[in-house]
């Protein structure tokens, strides 16, 4: 019987287990990043100044799945914009609810720091994919 | 004949003049912010902290339109989003380019700041109406 | 017995416990705040967009100090600093090593977050009182 | 004759004449900061997310002198703090005032910024060397 999913914030050593994930995701959407970009993305998960973080789904010591969200200003609002901007489940384990896991864990990351739901959306640059990678 | 049309930052003392032209584009947007709201979004022009801004077009010492713009991360680039917010010209003003101009000012502006055509993204939280109130 | 120190973030409801222990920490500097600088700094620590941070030590039920960091960047590092700005306990509670669990969870808290111990500092405007409000 | 002293932000074009300014100011501190390091912070300095800014003195083609300075939060103020951290003048060009010129320099800009008096602060991690290298 498989453990249970845990879903937590990256760690430094999470490197080799999450790279293989962010590449699948970056693939799904057809798109090569340079390895500057990744590398600069990466340690912003450990910055402490940096609005950017990073949480992993992990199931028997591998990494299923990974969601990005960085907080950012509005106009129109007095807090900020929780911005859910990368979204991944490797492909063999789809269809578990690993993404469904992963998104509930911003959420209540953003409600424990204030957040309230008025104040907490998910945004994307175009529209999700009718089949997400999760 | 009219002057030239300027374009640039808000300034503190812009307050009465700029009110309106904010109200005209949340009311085309049908919504009404909170007075604190509004108030919030303005101090933060002038927050050097906050990635947070502000240009108007002035002639003849009327305000004509606004352009709110900020900066925020993103996970597939180095430098920043140059997410230009909102936009509005005063009905009396529109068909003119001054919302062209507006727009206009602030790549330029991004690019000052070494931002380049590829790192510079206009973003909408849905989509642009087809008229724009400009 | 008393129960066990708890060092754990600030949270909405402990405004009326956390007001006066910011202002005994303002009144042993010898400052008065504007109620509007202390209602924007509670605020921040809320924001997650914001980079500063409260913790409260608490037992019994009670909260007896309190600390305020926040992160910036500095020229000559990549990393952020860690500025501990503020450091607080009761007076009754004094010399019980309240002071140091709280600046230790700080630290604790910053190596959780990929500081390393080089690029933490501790810094302060001016010269730490030769007795410390700990 | 000389032609005027021209303050101005840097630009990307400027490297190879700020980094000898940068080097010269490091060598009086006794410190040799890694190569990834400057790289880290000269980028900032074009990224409209970050706080950090440089400035340089330039007077007949040539850069006299630095400025980096950026700001942060407080919890002791609504706006934020504009912490001057580094200051250089090459040492052929002390005592004239280039060092003056480029403080005067921040601090119009804070005030442009809409910082009041009060609200823009010096700050040193240490004292001020009592002779300034400017």
């Amino acid at each position: 019987m498989p453990s249970a999913l845990i879903v937590r914030p990256v760690a430094p050593t999470d490197f080799p287990r999450w790279a293989p994930l962010w590449e699948g995701y970056n693939t799904f959407y057809k798109r090569t990043l340079p390895g500057e970009v990744t590398q600069m993305t990466w340690s912003r998960f450990f910055d402490s100044y940096e609005p950017v973080h990073a949480l992993v789904a992990e199931q028997d010591g591998r990494l299923l799945g990974l969601v990005h969200y960085l907080f950012h200003r509005n106009t129109t609002m007095i807090g900020p914009i929780c911005y859910l901007q990368d979204l991944f489940t490797d492909e063999a384990a789809r269809g578990k609810g690993v993404g469904r896991a992963l998104i509930e864990a911003v959420y209540e990351r953003a409600k424990e720091a204030g957040v309230s739901d008025g104040e907490f959306h998910l945004e994307r640059d175009g529209p999700w994919p009718t089949s997400l990678p999760t």
